[in-house]
């Protein structure tokens, strides 16, 4: 009972609800690692500009958030019930809290978005803004749903 | 020599120039096992549709090409010379034959562009088609640059 409601919570905001079904458990954990691993590369070429560690390149951080405005929304819908499994890092709290875990993934969108904004106005101090609230995003999913 | 040959060869079409460097060789692996692995599961969820092995859904089938088409940009800067590591999958054929790998990385951008087209369009004759010139192109790449 608890999984369907989970899975129901979690399919509205399904970007794939006829096609997302994963054959195996497993096949859901590796796409959601793979989506992660992707968008934790592309946010960090563009926090290592926003945070001075490389040279700021607008060209460079625009390709990358417009990369990453893509990536954000895949992970969401590879978390369905039955998928805590194998060498998964997601904590049983996806499952157990699916609106704060909505939430959560909601935010991360939307703060992309902005992040891609700032991104296509070649601003270095609003891409620093935005950046640093993706960041806040990740951390605060990944203390709440993610193993250490 | 030969590797700065192949890679200057694979910068050509790199997305990404200005930040593309991994930290480390294994990041680059991690890296495009990860876009293969996108690749292949949303490239899947069309093929199944053009194979006939789940029912056409014109609005997933478009969905899932918007997303293949940025993914199919993605894993070509992730073979720096010096990546050739670890438990890749990736034959030595990749840095010693830039130019045949960089053909093979373009055509399935090509078909993938079609494919993404034939979705648009809602066609499930054309989907088939060109997801039929999608499969050939990976199959093609796999045998002479990806081991079994």
């Amino acid at each position: 009972m608890k999984h369907a409601v989970a899975a129901a919570t979690l399919a509205l905001f399904a970007a794939f609800p006829a096609a997302a079904q994963f054959a195996k458990p497993t096949d859901a954990v590796k796409y959601r690692e793979s989506a992660f691993k992707l968008m934790a590369t592309h946010f960090g070429r563009i926090n290592a500009m926003a945070q001075g560690k490389v040279p700021f390149d607008a060209k460079a951080a625009q390709a990358n958030a417009e990369v990453l405005s893509v990536l954000a929304k895949l992970p969401w819908d590879a978390f369905p019930a039955g998928s805590n499994v194998g060498n998964t890092e997601a904590k049983p709290e996806v499952w157990s809290q699916p609106d704060k875990f909505k939430t959560g993934a909601q935010q991360l969108m939307d703060n992309v978005a902005k992040l891609d904004a700032a991104a296509k106005a070649g601003s270095l101090d609003q891409l620093k803004a935005a950046a640093g609230a993706v960041g806040k995003s990740c951390k605060s999913c990944h203390e709440a749903f993610k193993k250490d």
